[in-house]
């Protein structure tokens, strides 16, 4: 009998497991938040993730449950495992993801190199970080913030005052050094619950209004230095937060040549989307191996560089697919991902990857191809 | 709009096309022979597909149709030709895969070099044959062989005697010369319907019991005189038959080192699983784009060399799944491939594809990750 994974959340995290699912014959089920999600061919569900009879019954028939997001609420995933399902990344590793307040304060007992950070539950405090820091800080939401939301540079404690009016008795906000860096790096690791972990080559990413938009893998001109301490802090979170399935450690590499934890992801992440044709396991079978406790592939690249470039936004005008022609004609190397939605300014919508023996080579092919999409 | 492909039979070579299917955002639909078939996950209808209602019935939501397999009978592709549908291949260029008198005699009129061949309507004109070729031959069914059926080494009219009974009046067997190869090779092309062609490097093919047992791309050893006359033997094949969508040329490579064609068939094809993982553009979604008029991908190997090594049979023993922790643990960079199919002596479920610099090595990988699916 096939492995049945359940999936919560249909965006195109799900639907880029499908691929590696139907080739490693896993029974991939997914619980969409409505009809014509990004991956309904899949889609066994749809429901309201929140609402626990919801995921009850969605789980019924699965062996093992994973996420296309970190929002499922912690109850929920308590009651689940209160139930004896299988859970990965499970609520105790979970938790860091979905509060970022708890992940810094992690991350300090592990003693991982991160920016300096405090909790700040009033202007005041806010007031006394910025005294210290030069007077400019970042300031973010613990909770629910992504691809640039929830995240604001702020010089004076009244340019969070609107969110410090919203935040609840006890809670807080999270606020953190500037960091100067010279560029942003991701490390991906994947880890089973058994404990096995294997290690992505450390990228470098470029982030646009929040967003990712572009990642070069290897990070280019990362030397060996960099790769191992880069690997070291992603085994060091992994292990050290019980993390199952894909863990993406989001890095600033400073001006001063130190690597800082900027973000965590416990789930394929964009960063990754490099290694479905650059690596010899891809970060989707990767994740799907990781969660239903299969050894781990390989994940070498499968030649020197690999580049990706998202798509967002999509065609102003015609479809998707009315693009088609142009890319391939002019680039039958690129690898086209697309995620079955509509087109939006800033959404992501598709992205490519191409690879080869030069790095200009491969960058040039993602990005002439993914801008035919614009 | 997405695209929507319907692909008639949901056998594995449908179930191989809904990964890059779904990558391009492609709507793959198939028509399954029944439920539980390997393409089921995209199964949009369960039905015969020798009724021409049925088939009638499914196509009428999609944009072009392909086949899994090539036993679709001519009046029902020729009706769905006649009421607009776009077929590919179509079903005057799937005549010659459907009937190996036909493609011999065409291929005859190409000047493809091939064995000496010749039409047998009864026992005299098969002793005819065989007196002129040393008393040995090889003498198949014209119609529905696959995998080694209808194939059979005669050195006597007797030797053919069932099949000249089962011969319907105005019928004939096709008989052709006994080959002394060295070695059995395999030619990839895809064809556009706009006649835009690739070629994939030529393949070195195992054959075990007439089943396809291993690949070996590119060939080992296969210079670039041998190369080359691979490829213009497909190409011609490809554009004077008029193929869209994925050409499998089966080869000789003779004693003398001359290139004779043994077989053709019109759709993704066993030689060509090594691409999935070894190619830029692996032959499934080469066949979506061929069929779909899109702009062709790029064929060139990503390794120096790959292996494909099927899993005939399935375990002997408890489920396919059951040995996925022995096979990954000892081969993290086997990509393996599952057909969802219940093991059964000879069958195909499954194959391993592995990549690398040294033949050897990928090789050995591919049947010993096999071997534990014994």
């Amino acid at each position: 009998m096939a492995l049945r994974v359940g999936v919560i959340g249909g965006g195109q995290l799900a639907r880029m497991m499908i691929a590696p699912a139907v080739e490693l014959g896993i029974d991939i089920r997914v619980l969409a938040e409505s009809e014509g999600m990004s991956a309904q061919l899949a889609a066994s569900a749809v429901g309201d993730y929140k609402d626990i009879e919801t995921v009850r019954a969605f789980v019924k028939d699965v062996d093992v449950v994973t996420f296309d997001h970190e929002h499922v609420p912690q109850e929920v995933l308590r009651a689940l495992v209160a139930d004896g399902v299988a859970v990965h990344p499970g609520p105790d590793a979970l938790r860091f993801a979905q509060d970022k307040l708890d992940m810094r304060a992690r991350l300090a007992e592990l003693g991982v190199p991160q920016p300096d950070w405090a909790r700040a539950a009033n202007a005041s405090e806010l007031q006394a970080f910025l005294d210290d820091h030069g007077g400019a800080a970042v300031v973010k939401t613990p909770r629910g913030g992504y691809d640039g939301k929830g995240v604001r540079v702020v010089r004076s404690a009244d340019d969070a005052a609107d969110w410090f009016a919203r935040t609840a008795e006890g809670d807080a906000l999270l606020v953190e050094e500037l960091v100067s860096f010279r560029r942003e790096l991701a490390q991906q690791i994947a880890r089973r619950p058994s404990g096995q972990m294997v290690a992505y080559p450390v990228v470098e990413t470029v982030q646009r209004d929040g967003v990712c938009a572009e990642v070069f893998a290897p990070a280019p001109g990362a030397g060996d230095r960099l790769a191992q301490m880069a690997e070291v802090i992603g085994r060091q979170i992994a292990d050290g937060l019980g993390v199952t399935g894909m863990l993406a450690v989001e890095l600033f590499e400073t001006d001063d040549e130190r690597i800082l934890v900027n973000e965590l992801a416990m789930r394929p992440h964009n960063s990754g989307h490099w290694s479905q044709d650059g690596a010899v396991t891809g970060q989707f079978e990767q994740h799907l191996r990781a969660v239903a406790d299969l050894p781990l592939g390989d994940p070498s690249p499968r030649a020197p560089y690999s580049a990706m470039v998202n798509i967002l936004g999509g065609p102003a005008d015609g479809s998707f697919e009315s693009r088609f022609d142009i890319a391939m004609t002019e680039h039958p190397d690129a690898k086209i991902h697309t995620y079955g939605k509509a087109a939006r300014p800033g959404r992501k919508v598709g992205h490519i990857n191409a690879s080869g023996d030069d790095l200009d080579d491969v960058v040039y092919t993602a990005r002439a191809a993914a801008a035919h999409f614009a």
